[in-house]
C-alpha cells in the first residue's frame, strides 16, 4: 500500500528539514568559523541549496498532494491538520513570490548589507540611501504580491512571513496602550533609581573563565551539550535544529554579564526548539511558530527570569565560585541593581525592558511610512530623530547612533520589529499565569532549580509548537486573549514596587 | 543566444560543486566540531544533499546535454574535451548507483563513524562489527552495480572512483616490485640504524604554541589563511574546496613533530586544490585527479620533503624560536635521524615510508576478501593481527592498536587504501624528475624557499588538475609510465646510503 497524500507530505518536509538544518550549520559557520575571504564560496552554497528549496516547495508534485489531502483532511488527528495548514502557508507564501525577485532581493541586499556597514563606520547616511532605496522598492513589490496573493495589505502580508496571523490592527492597539503608560513608567523608574545608583563591577574575566560559567547555567537550565555547543560570535544568535542546536554569545572581558545574558537570551530560544515533540520536529507544525512567540521566550528567560531578584540569588555564589570575587559590588542587591538599571539610550540593542518598546515603535512607524512612500529614503534621518525625540527625550548624536544602527532594513526584513516588543507582552502575560499556577517559582529558580519554569513552558508552549495560532494559544495558556495589561503590571512591579 | 549544450552543462555543475562545498562543511564540522549525539540529524541533511546531486547526475536533462556535447566534441578546447570526459564519468558512476542504495550507504556510514570512533575509545570491536558489517553489505552492492555497469569487477569498479583507471592488475604489479624489496630494506635500514639511535626529545609542548608553528610552515609553502583553516581533530584530514580549504592535525603535546607532520601531509592536498587554476575550480576537470594522484602530493610533502636534511635545517631554528629548546637533542642531525627513524609499528598512521606500504598492502588483501565474502567482519580481528605478524613481525596489543585503527571502512571506503602506496610510487618518480629539472631544490628548502618546489608542481601537476589520465600525465612529466623503482631507488638512496 502506498503512502497517503499527507504522508508523503510529510516525506518531502523531512527533506526540506534536512535542507534547512544543512543551511543552519552553513551559516554558523560563517558567523563562527569560516576564513574572511570565503564568503563568495559561501554565498554560492546557500544559494543552491536555498533554490531546491524553493524548487521543492513550489513543485506542481507538493501542490497536488496539498489539494489532495486537503480533500481528506478529516481523516487527519489536531497535529497533522495544523501541520498541512502550515504546509499550505509556505508554499503559499513561496508561490507568491516569483524565483526572480528573490534572487534580486537577495542580490540587493547582499549589496546593501556592505553599503550600511560602510555607512554605518563613516556615518554617512548617504552612501547607504541608494541601496535603501532599491531594497524598499523590491520589498514594496514582495509586499504587493504577498498581498494580492494572501488578501492582506502589504505591510500585513510581510509581517506574516515573521509572525503568522500577526496583524497591523492588533500590533497597534498594543502599541497605542504600552505607550499611554511607558513614558511616564520610565520617569517615575528612573527617579526611584537615582537614589540607589549601583556600584559598578570591575576586573578581567577570561573568555574561557565566562564560558564555563555559562556553561553551567546553560546545563541547569537543560541544554544538552552532547547535541548543542556555545561559541562566540560578533552577534549573539541560535542557529540549528532539533538535535544539533548552536547558541552563540559576545564575551566582553570586563564584565561577566554581557556575555551571559546574551547567551541566557538564547537559550530561550533553544528551550523552545528542545521543547518541541521528537516526532514533529522536522515538520513546519513544529517550527512556525513566529517570531514574536520566539522573542517572547528569549525575552522571558533574559528578562524577567533572569535578571529578577531570585535569579541573582543563585548567580552570586557562581561568580565568587567562577571569578573568585568580593566586596560590596558583588552583593545580590547589588547585582539586582546593575541588571534591573533603567536608562534612555539612543541605541536599542542596549535598551532595557522599559525603554526598549519605544525604539521598536519608532521604527514600526517608520518602516510602514517607507513602504507606503509617505517617507522618502532621503528623510529619514530627520525622521529617525525627530521620533527619537518625541519618544525618548534624546537626539542621536550621529546617524550611526541613529538610523543606521539596525541591519535589519538592509536585510529586507521590514515588518519585523513588530515581534520584538510584541514577544515582550506575550512573555509578561505567559509568566503571569505560570507564577500563578507555580506558586514558588521565586524560591525554585533562587536554588537554580529550573524544573518549573521549563515544565510549565513545555506544557503550554513548547510542546504546542505551533499548532495553535497565537492567539489560541495565548487563550489556552492564560484564560485571555493577548493584551498590554499584564506586561504593564510586570514592569509597574519590578520598577516602582518598594518591596521588590 | 541561448548557450550550448556544453556550456548549459558546466552550469550544471557549477551548481553540484556548490552541493559538494555544502557537503565539505557538513563534514568537517562533523569531525571537528559538532556534538557527539547530533549524528543523526548530520546523517539526514548529507543524505538529503547527496540525493539531490545524484538527482542531478542522472537526470534525463543532463545526459541529453551530454550527448549534444558529445557529438559537437570537435568544437571544444583541449580542457573542455577533458571536462566533458569526467562528466560522463561521474555521470555513468552515478547512474550505476540507485538514489536508495546512496542515501542508506549515507546514513549507514554516519552512525558507522560514531561508533567507530566509541569502539576505538573503549577497545571494545564488537560495538563497532554490525555497523561495519550493514556498511559492507551495502558497499558489496554497489561494488556489484557499477562492475557491470562499467564492465569491470566489483573491487575495480570501487577503486575505479577514488582513482580513475586504476586497476588490481598494475596495483598488483606494483605491490608485488615492492614486496619483492622492502622486507630485506626494512632489515637492512633497522641494522644500520641500530648503530645511530637518535636521543629522544622531550618537553611539554602547548596546542597553542604548536598552531603558531604550524601556521608559520604552512605559510612558508603558501597556504592562504583568508581562505583556509587549520583546527584539530582525531583523524587528519583536508576538507573544503578551492576558496575555503580546511587542514586539520592531530596534536600531541609530548612531541612537536606528529602535529606537524600530519598538517604538512595535509598541505600537500591543499597545495593540490590551490594549484588547480582559478577558471576550472568548480568543474570536474580539477578535481577528478584521484586518490593516488593526490596522495602522492600528500607524501612528496610530508615524507620526501619535510624528513629531508634540507627541511630539518629550516626546520631548526623555528623550533628554538616557538619553544625554546636547546641540547644535543634538538641538532639538525638527531633531527634527521628522528624524523627518518624506521620502526615496525603496529599503527599505519605512524609508520615510517619504508613500512608504511606493508600496512596498506594487509588492508587491501582484507578489504578484497571482506567484499568477496571470503572473511567474515567477525573474523577480522584475527585476519588483521595474523597479517601484521607475517608482513611486519608483531602483533598489535589491541584491536583499538589493529583493526580499529582506520575510519575508511566506517567511511564506507573500500577500494581506497591501495591509493595510499601507488601515492608514494608516483611522489618519488615525480621528485626524481623534479630534482633534476630544480638541481638546488636542497639549498631552497634549507633556506625556507618553497618556490621552486611549488612552481615545478604547478607547472607539471596541480595546474593541470585532471585534465591528463595518470599514466598520460606521469609520461609527460617523467617521460616514463609509472613504475616502482623511483620509489625504490629513492629508499635506498634515503635508508641505505651513507653519505646522506
Amino acid at each position: 500500500m502506498s503512502a497517503t497524500p499527507y504522508k508523503q507530505l510529510e516525506q518531502e518536509w523531512q527533506r526540506l528539514h534536512a535542507f534547512r538544518g544543512a543551511l543552519a550549520l552553513l551559516r554558523w559557520d560563517a558567523a563562527v568559523m569560516m576564513p574572511r575571504g570565503s564568503a563568495d564560496v559561501r554565498g554560492e552554497q546557500l544559494a543552491a541549496i536555498e533554490t531546491e528549496q524553493h524548487a521543492l516547495l513550489t513543485s506542481p508534485k507538493v501542490s497536488r498532494l496539498l489539494d489532495r489531502a486537503q480533500a481528506s483532511e478529516a481523516t487527519l488527528s489536531d497535529w497533522e491538520r495544523a501541520n498541512l495548514r502550515e504546509m499550505r502557508r509556505q508554499r503559499d507564501h513561496a508561490i507568491a513570490t516569483p524565483a526572480t525577485l528573490i534572487s534580486r532581493l537577495a542580490r540587493a541586499t547582499s549589496i546593501a548589507e556592505v553599503r550600511w556597514a560602510e555607512a554605518r563606520e563613516k556615518n554617512d547616511f548617504a552612501l547607504f540611501a541608494p541601496h535603501l532605496e532599491e531594497v524598499l522598492q523590491l520589498v514594496r513589490d514582495k509586499g504587493a504580491l504577498l498581498g494580492q496573493a494572501l488578501g492582506l495589505s502589504p505591510y500585513d502580508a510581510l509581517a506574516d512571513e515573521f509572525t503568522p496571523g500577526l496583524r497591523v490592527t492588533e500590533i497597534d492597539a498594543l502599541f497605542s496602550a504600552l505607550s499611554r503608560r511607558l513614558p511616564s513608567l520610565i520617569r517615575e523608574a528612573i527617579a526611584r533609581q537615582a537614589n540607589a545608583q549601583p556600584l559598578p563591577v570591575t576586573g578581567r574575566f577570561s573568555s574561557s573563565k565566562q564560558k564555563a560559567f555559562i556553561t553551567e547555567i546553560m546545563k541547569a537550565l537543560g541544554f544538552p551539550f552532547d547535541r548543542g555547543r556555545l561559541d562566540e560570535s560578533q552577534h549573539p544568535f541560535t542557529e540549528g535544529v532539533h538535535g544539533d542546536i548552536r547558541i552563540t554569545t559576545r564575551i566582553d572581558n570586563a564584565d561577566p554579564f554581557t556575555g551571559l545574558l546574551a547567551a541566557l537570551h538564547e537559550m530561550g530560544h533553544a528551550l523552545y526548539d528542545l521543547g518541541v515533540p521528537r516526532e514533529w520536529a522536522t515538520q513546519p507544525v513544529a517550527r512556525e511558530r513566529g517570531m514574536a512567540m520566539e522573542e517572547s521566550q528569549s525575552l522571558m528567560i533574559e528578562m524577567i527570569v533572569c535578571r529578577s531578584r531570585a535569579f541573582v540569588t543563585y548567580l552570586r555564589p557562581l561568580l565568587e565560585r567562577h571569578f573568585a570575587v568580593s566586596g560590596p559590588e558583588w552583593d545580590a542587591d547589588n547585582l539586582y541593581r546593575l541588571l534591573t538599571r533603567v536608562r534612555r539610550s539612543a541605541v536599542r540593542v542596549d535598551a532595557d525592558e522599559l525603554t526598549y518598546p519605544l525604539h521598536v515603535m519608532l521604527r514600526y512607524d517608520l518602516e510602514k511610512q517607507l513602504l507606503a512612500g509617505q517617507l522618502a529614503v532621503r528623510d529619514l534621518p530627520e525622521a529617525w530623530n525627530t521620533g527619537m525625540e518625541a519618544r525618548l527625550e534624546l537626539r542621536p548624536a550621529t546617524d550611526t547612533e541613529g538610523c543606521l544602527q539596525d541591519i535589519h532594513w538592509a536585510h529586507g526584513f521590514f515588518g519585523y520589529f513588530p515581534s520584538y516588543s510584541v514577544g515582550g507582552a506575550i512573555a509578561a502575560q505567559l509568566f503571569e499565569s505560570l507564577r500563578a499556577a507555580v506558586p514558588d517559582i521565586d524560591e525554585q529558580i533562587a536554588r537554580g532549580e529550573f524544573g518549573g519554569l521549563t515544565g510549565w513552558l513545555r506544557e503550554h508552549v513548547h510542546g504546542l509548537g505551533a499548532k495553535l495560532p497565537l492567539q489560541a494559544l495565548m487563550k489556552q495558556a492564560t484564560g485571555k486573549p493577548l493584551a498590554a495589561a499584564p506586561l504593564l503590571r510586570y514592569l509597574e512591579s519590578r520598577y516602582l514596587d518598594a518591596t521588590r
